[in-house]
């Protein structure tokens, strides 16, 4: 294919993207496809000579999107918002143009420099401490990951490395092993379950600290572990606080936490990933207090601020702490500044070496948006699923399992887990909405997410409309 | 911006690109900018309101341009080629635009199977062994992870606690940290950084066994190690061989070490980052021969396939090896289908929860090139690095450093290193073509990969036309 054929089929597929969108509501938001659906549909091997275009985009309407969930249907209302707006995708576009790996400041400076400056812009937004912040060449700074469970993964290494030297320093004869078995992480028990791999991972003891009546974690009960911990002779340094968890955006209490890892010389990693986005709108921008107690903060603007995935944001107050856990310099990637003070190789931030223009999805949403454009975005998913709530609330065979703060609102039946059950699996069998549960406590309990850009107050409505009726039937079905 | 406005911008952007691409030769390759140019250039802090597409667009050119490196210019050499084809920005804007996040089957089932069927397809197109394929419902399968260096990782760490498993059955007294403490992971001290790294994360030793003449990792060093390292009490787990490593495109010897690897009980890693691709040709397939010794293997199709970043192609034997190391199962991810054996849930095959549609690079990819396109792009690639080595050879101040097999040439001036960082720094300073150095053994060496996917004979002489032009300046500022 040359540039001429591209220019034909690029905008063929700028049309046929265009038509996905705006037709997206008349789609079945979850498929009706088996495992296994795809593979007799395509042949067993690849082609030996090529296939035409028009073979293989009739093929998308044909064998792609039967298996499609999507999730950005106005009726997808499951897991937690993934962001997707133009401005994004025609940045995307730019991106795979441009094509550079952005390992190092040489490998392509525009890469490296406009994600230092736009994570400064979205610092900025969020009203983050400067200590965080790239500019005035303090000590902090950004950088995007591909994902909050990489930024948290990050975050513990460069702990374990950071306590590490710090207690061999003090008693040289102590090897890291020696010193990693007594290493001890911490979280919430409602943490996102890629706390737990992260701990996993860095081959680090994770305890779950119990949350509260709320949900969030208190002194209290992380005072009471690290007591317990450290007469064991174990060596608390890593925390991860949660605000807005996936469960059911319970936010830990940070004002509370905080002070104590930062007493203990514990890292504190803050993950905000859902919740981070609505912190630019200043009404909201008070659940992110504490934040000056952390160590680094993550959120990942590819959930709730129209930045196509991927890109999460992570900061971190001191910039060594991380490339001090990575930092290795081969030749190949060596270059004449990188010594010179004045640039980042983030390579040294990250798990991969590569990595991809991806702060031009942040520069194009930014702009083309306005911030105020983007803080309309929030509130208007706020109200919505304010409005949600309400609608629960009105009728009395259900209950609102934990206060709705943000874009989720966690409801259920009034009665047993089984009368839950039936009704999620009756939703999502009716494929006109799609909904995931989680478990508060020992109750099961259904997630409606505010998800879609699209999504309007009629789209809300007929939903609460058609889970009544099932709920009716369910009920019918249990007395029966 | 709403559909009708994404249609006309989406097609100007296509017409962008377009430009872009077939303009990228009058570009100079490397940038004329210093550290800190572009936060300068753009105001500090996101406008509030929105800006235009026309501005941002004009930006793009004055601010973003003159900062970039050209990685698909005809001129660029450096590194390893990254991969740039219409075909894969096209699967992109659609990837962009279904926008789901694939972390389990049901998050959306086709990105799930059609990724199983074109890591089958590519399996076949290399002529991988049965075993790694997922087809016909064995142990083994395919995932596409977003870099060979999280591969390596995720190799590693199922490793890791694979030997775990099996000491502790065999004397369930012994700690985690007690086994990792004596754990001991290999790879040829050619490898790329990424291995060390895979170690440093993973909290486990890595060694580096010495290469053979040639560069490449023999039976016998790694014998001496092996030896060496149980004598002293150290249990060897994992080993990564290169072929094709980043120095020096070098080929550890499969066939000695993986025997030794089997009979060891140590993971076999194979990482075919960049040399990968060409084993779709049948007469370097060859190269892969001892591939039926690993555990895992693991290309890059993102370098050398055509397939825009990020697409790395890793390959297990035993499915259940990557799942055990990793799968923790919280309620809002479960869904009906995950334990029935049939489907694939593949954010328990690597390091990140979410996870893009990248399948569809590949499939748009291979079916618009075909296997034979693929292979005649690689041929090319492969014939105009031997024409460069001829030019070289031709050359008496010059010589060869390696034997050229694939599309890379090592080579340098014969005399000191000095005389050759002397020429690289012209090289570079020139900015009309873009090289980057290595060191073999105590040499400094220049590195000439073939990357464009539109590099011609007529670049690759004029690139040698200018090396020697500047050559001869060196060597004339030398002598005076």
């Amino acid at each position: 294919m040359n540039a001429s054929e591209f220019r034909r089929r690029g905008k063929e597929m700028v049309d046929y993207v265009a038509n996905y969108m705006e037709g997206i509501e008349g789609r079945q938001v979850y498929p009706d496809v088996e495992p296994g659906y795809l593979r007799p549909l395509i042949p067993a091997a690849a082609p030996q000579e090529p296939d035409t275009f028009e073979d293989i985009i009739n093929d998308v309407e044909k064998i792609i999107m039967p298996g499609v969930t999507h999730w950005h249907s106005p009726y997808f209302f499951a897991y937690f918002p993934t962001a997707s707006s133009y401005p994004a995708m025609l940045a995307d576009m730019l991106c795979g143009a441009i094509g550079c790996i952005g390992f190092s400041w040489a490998a392509s400076p525009a890469c490296t420099e406009l994600e230092t400056v736009m994570m400064d812009w979205l610092g900025k937004m969020l009203e983050l401490p400067k200590a965080f912040l790239n500019e005035k060449a303090g000590e902090g700074g950004g950088v995007i990951q591909g994902s909050a469970s990489e930024a948290t993964l990050v975050a513990l290494l460069a702990a374990r490395t950071k306590v590490i030297h710090r207690l061999q320093a003090a008693s040289p004869e102590l090897t890291q092993a020696a010193i990693m078995e007594k290493l001890v992480a911490y979280s919430s028990d409602q943490a996102h379950s890629s706390v737990e791999r992260a701990g996993l991972i860095g081959g680090v003891k994770l305890k779950a600290i119990p949350s509260d009546g709320n949900f969030a974690m208190r002194a209290s009960a992380l005072q009471e572990a690290l007591e317990r911990d450290k007469a064991a002779g174990l060596i608390p340094f890593f925390m991860v606080a949660t605000l807005g968890t996936t469960t059911c955006c319970s936010f830990d209490n940070l004002l509370e936490v905080g002070p104590i890892c930062n007493k203990e010389d514990i890292w504190l990693h803050v993950d905000a990933a859902y919740a981070g986005s609505a912190f630019i709108c200043p009404e909201f921008r008070h659940l992110l207090n504490g934040v000056e107690f952390a160590d680094s903060f993550n959120f990942n603007p590819h959930k709730w601020l129209l930045v196509n995935f991927d890109c999460s944001a992570m900061w971190v107050k001191k910039r060594t702490d991380l490339t001090g856990a990575f930092r290795l310099d081969p030749t190949y990637l060596k270059h004449s500044h990188q010594d010179s003070g004045l640039i980042t190789d983030y390579r040294h931030w990250q798990i991969p070496l590569g990595r991809r223009f991806r702060s031009l999805k942040m520069w194009f949403v930014f702009r083309m948006y306005g911030v105020k454009g983007l803080q309309a975005y929030i509130r208007k998913h706020v109200q919505l699923s304010h409005e949600f709530e309400s609608l629960v609330r009105q009728d009395p065979r259900f209950e609102i399992c934990v206060e709705v703060i943000l874009g989720l609102v966690c409801f259920r039946l009034k009665g047993s887990n089984k009368v839950n059950e039936a009704l999620l699996q009756r939703i999502n069998s009716a494929k006109k909405i799609h909904l995931v549960p989680c478990h508060l406590r020992d109750k099961f309990v259904l997630r409606f997410a505010i998800c879609s850009r699209t999504v309007e107050s009629a789209h809300v409505q007929r939903a609460w409309e058609h889970i009544k009726e099932l709920a009716a039937d369910v009920l019918r079905a249990e007395r029966d």
